[in-house]
């Protein structure tokens, strides 16, 4: 079946050799009535997702959540077996979301049980550390990376903050041998990671 | 600016009221042969990337590449300063697509220079190392992930091959100091990750 990404119909200039040719925006403007006039859903997020997460599976990792000072050593926060999430919220994400991205996270069955079979992170149970990662909402230009389209300051600060929140919640509902640590929003995330395997997963909501 | 994901415009039935309404087939191919007369590239892949990659930077990753044998002890190879590269290819995938991957990767500016400044590993220069990650290409169906567009293994082997060797080719002829390093494909890449912030990026190609 095929598929393709109408924002990117009217960039460029039609015919240039460089691109694709791209279609006339009167031929988009009528496409685009067209599938309405069928109820087709038009996407106004242009077309990315509100929240984009890496996973990846820990034996222990540790994560700086305050750097040295003057007259302070740095702090850290640890956590032993358990799920590393990274995650990024674009603009449009909202706290209606999390509920559900937060059960997913914890009910997906990502990590690997001593018996070898794939169990979610709640019935390991395991960890759980969330470290904020605004570089997943990059995007290219030219050599450089653009992250026009991740949420704004303070909105992503309050959604983080939602989010470790909820995850608090259902983790430690689950089981009392189990915690979860997060990153400080907005500071260098400097992290250390042993992994009997990573099992990168990459999950957007 | 809209957009849609016209590779499920057809399914599901029109009115059905659980789903957003589709239309018709006909008026699909109508639109497919709209697009194509513009000159628009419709892509075959079942509107998913060919590719996917993460990327991560680190002061130090070490990666086991034969695990522990009755006679054996497990072999690691290591690199020091540098990034991590996290790949995934998908059915559809080719090896034509290779040599503009490898350049992009290879010249986005993602690692932090002593200045501070971003620029490429090869400007850096750092040290790459590659890491299989099938795990990537997963999808989720209920709380189990799903791997049905990952390419094949024989393919898949092939392909990974050949993006190493053109990386190597690449990072190698920029400087004599650095190297690239890389895992055994089908195996659990056991890796131990140090880092000063791992800046994770998402590349799809």
């Amino acid at each position: 079946m095929r598929s393709f990404d109408a924002s990117r119909l009217t960039s460029g200039q039609p015919g240039n050799s460089s691109q694709a040719p791209f279609i006339s925006p009167v031929r988009y403007r009528l496409l685009c009535s067209s599938l309405e006039e069928d109820g087709v859903r038009m996407a106004d997020s242009g077309g990315g997702p509100a929240a984009r997460t890496v996973l990846q599976q820990c034996l222990q990792a540790r994560l700086q959540v305050q750097p040295a000072g003057e007259q302070s050593e740095a702090e850290y926060v640890q956590i032993s077996r358990g799920m590393v999430i990274y995650v990024c919220f674009f603009k449009g994400a909202s706290e209606d979301m999390l509920p559900r991205m937060v059960s997913t996270l914890l009910n997906l069955r990502l990590c690997e049980s001593s018996s070898g079979k794939m169990v979610s992170v709640l019935e390991l149970p395991g960890n759980v550390l969330i470290v904020p990662q605004a570089t997943l909402g990059g995007r290219p230009k030219g050599r450089a990376m653009q992250y026009h389209q991740n949420i704004g300051k303070e909105d992503g600060l309050r959604l983080y903050s939602a989010f470790v929140s909820l995850c608090e919640k259902e983790l430690m509902a689950a089981s009392a041998e189990v915690t979860v640590k997060h990153g400080t929003y907005g500071n260098r995330q400097v992290l250390v990671l042993d992994t009997n395997g990573p099992y990168t997963h990459l999950m957007e909501f």
